[in-house]
């Protein structure tokens, strides 16, 4: 009696097991989670900027992306601080950093260097262009100033272009895609631009839309840098022949905020080693691609259908102890059920063999 | 009857699932997938060319490997487009570009800027040497010339040597070793060539073969650049005690042509900001490294049984399913193994007790 | 009989099992294993160096530090060798070079090169610097001479402090922490430095900690250079709200020696290029974030559940052949649990209709 009830039981809840198991996660194929991946990426754009200390001048890709090896880590510079032309000298700190206002040279130990400073105090309590009284420092002179152009010169990066060329390989089964092959037109990939509804899988991206479909607003990371997450991923079903193995983009705005500092160095006319530090903002976009595919493997199947398969045992067992322990008929389903194993007993009236005849019934029957 | 076949049945079926989870796929071991990776890489050689915008010159590792830190992605260049002393001018646009050529002004929209131009019309059209008429632009002049040299000069490369010196560490078994250790011999790695049939165990890459294994031919890359994919592999069975836990490398092309730009800025004797723009062709190198180790652990064997075991049930589930409806006899068995349970009726004939006997036995004796 | 003590053995089994699966593993949970990751470094200091070449002077991270972009492998120079002014020319092989040495021109095979050579032979064997006679090359000259400083000039690196920035995002949770933000004072990350103990979550490193941390002893690794790998592992149990989801880090020192060559490239007045070339040394920082996420999930619970529910079936099974064939009393139980099931044989006597009435207890009943 039990058992049709376990079987239904246990029937509705494999079933949702099962499925789930089986075809939300595709239990019956084998899987390749990470396969071999190769990216380039190509940036296209020229943009004008005008800046006294560099006069009106023209940027192109080979100015403002680092590294220029089109790697799946680069960076975009739209905004910078330059100090043009420093020497090893002595100057004012500026006031911005720890400990270097003073008011006398006792305020300016010797030697004294902090995490923060741009160098090592001479010891001396000078003046800071008119305004303030700074150590004296011996280092990269003139030092930064900390004021930062706030109408990014670059601005127009906007309006860049970025091609994302990405080529997935599945080793273990032997296959492999790219995302800018599919096509049978030679100038497609000069003209198109990506768009998440119309043109999902042209992988030429204009760097504003890029930005916004982040979530960023670009005019505020051009000002002031930031990092952009770009991720392709490919979920490949290799059982549908792979015509359905398309990439896959989405954005993340992973940082508000970016910048580092290089140096240009040079040896001047008088044989003394100048350099012009240059403090960078810009975007920094981080391509990440991941994939997997599957394709129908026996063993798979038969290992996940055995994990729901324990399901039958398990419920079979369950609601037995149910019909025996708490049904009211209980008492019943137990007698019938367990019955003691004990010697068969002699008997001699005829009229009384049921017992002996009981035996062949007696014993534990469950399992 | 059916458990014996269902027995049978399931032990046939078992003993592959079983044998496949337990042993292909090494299912009572514990297993450390991502192992901490550290890949240092180092080419080796020299390389002499005749360039007219160079002179016969020389060159070696500083010159050609980019960036030169030795990560597990640089770049070699075997070929380049040099456009030497550029500045910031007025110059006509390359006709190669689109809308650069023209008949009159009128075609050249001052302040007209594309995506593939090098600078900003100025909205007049000149003559782009004697041959076209195209747009003039302001921008980096003059412009770059499109024609490739299609004689690497750096074809010499290809017996340039790569030492990739690799560790990895499992942490969770406390297990690390390098590809680069295990030799008795201090000058083994500077002798040595990699080869997959005699020294498989060689870190050091003759960068011809390498590509050839890549299956690419070594003269087309240099000319027109590729990406070529080297993966380690590690996959350590400890329980063996580590002594077989050494690389595999496979290699593969991941593209045909690869190039970018990148320029080096100096200021001339007139305080001019000049660059020089290069145009770099060469071979990608992305070294990936991907390791598992394994060891027996309990509970990975438990967990593995238990998901064969499931089917034990299973099995004899269907078995009798096939016992009590397909099979032809299955009224029989139905009888015997279901029996109705039913209160037993009194009696009062001795002759016909048997009935009365039968309650200890009626029950669903099914499990 | 056997059945109760079969359950009591896979119950005693199953609690292990069930218990390290749903708990250890959290096997109940639904787990992101790749979130999207945002790694930005920054590096602070100054340090000052009395070297001939270059005089005395400041280095600041846009000197040492390379790349300088942030990202999460970089290195920090500690040390390094420079040959100031090379230029393409002749000069004499560096002894140090296999087949450099030579007593005649006959040594010196002209248009040889080799691997680690500096340039192609001459044909001629001239003498370098009084002491030896090697073979003349045509290449950048001077060579390169093998001596290294053997204080390292920046060994006040060790004061610097590495800033890491690090970001995740399981997106599978939407759920996204930083190891930066979850703070109440602006300043914090300035002042603040890690200490595995006292100060476990502030994310600014002291580098000579970090080497120690490591293993290593950072006057050694300044001095020949090394890479240093630091793993930042998020585990985060968003069943707690995420609340404990921080970052643990952890240091491990990969190599003990590390260095490669670069070189600056400039226009003499007289129009010929020369460059400097720098054989740095220095300590490569890798920096390696993992992470994973889990929460409850309804199907992982069940499948689960179910792998150990095998264990109910297949050890009752189990005890049931242990009862069947190894206890003494096993023909006992032999005869209760199977009963052979034959056709009953007609009967005419009613004293012996117990047979008769035994058919319907006659079968296989096990399963």
């Amino acid at each position: 009696m039990g058992s049709p009830g376990a079987l239904a039981g246990s029937g509705l809840l494999d079933y949702k097991t099962e499925k789930w198991a089986l075809l939300a996660k595709k239990g019956y194929q084998e899987r390749d989670l990470d396969p071999q991946i190769s990216v380039i990426t190509k940036l296209k754009g020229v943009s004008v900027t005008q800046i006294e200390e560099l006069g009106n001048r023209l940027w192109d890709v080979a100015d403002f992306v680092k590294p220029p090896q089109g790697e799946n880590v680069f960076f975009l510079v739209t905004n910078f601080l330059v100090t043009p032309e420093q020497v090893q000298d002595r100057c004012p700190e500026h006031p911005s950093i720890p400990l270097a206002n003073c008011w006398a040279d006792e305020d300016c130990p010797e030697g004294e260097t902090g995490t923060h400073s741009h160098g090592i105090k001479t010891g001396q309590c000078v003046e800071f262009n008119g305004t303030h009284r700074t150590c004296e420092i011996q280092g990269w002179c003139p030092v930064e100033s900390g004021t930062v152009p706030m109408k990014p010169p670059l601005v127009q990066a906007e309006n860049f272009t970025l091609f994302i060329k990405n080529t997935v390989t599945f080793s273990k089964f032997n296959f492999s895609k790219s995302n800018a092959l599919n096509t049978w037109d030679a100038t497609y990939f000069k003209r198109c631009r990506y768009d998440s509804r119309y043109s999902p899988y042209c992988p030429v991206f204009r760097i504003g839309d890029l930005v916004a479909a982040a979530g960023g607003v670009f005019e505020d990371l051009a000002l002031l840098g930031g990092a952009v997450g770009v991720r392709v991923h490919w979920d490949c079903d290799l059982d549908a022949g792979g015509s359905d193995c398309r990439p896959h983009y989405s954005f993340q705005l992973q940082e508000r905020s970016y910048n580092f500092r290089t140096a240009t160095h040079w040896w001047k006319a008088s044989g003394v080693e100048a350099r012009s530090l240059l403090k960078l903002y810009g975007i920094r976009f981080d391509i990440l691609v991941t994939g997997q595919a599957g394709k129908f493997g026996l063993i798979p199947t038969t290992i996940t259908l055995g994990t729901g398969a324990a399901w039958l045992g398990v419920i079979t067992f369950f609601c037995d102890l149910l019909l025996l322990y708490v049904d009211e008929e209980a008492h019943f389903y137990w007698r019938t059920k367990y019955e003691e194993a004990k010697a068969p007993k002699v008997t001699t009236n005829p009229e009384q063999t049921e017992p002996a005849s009981a035996p062949p019934c007696m014993a534990a029957q469950e399992s």
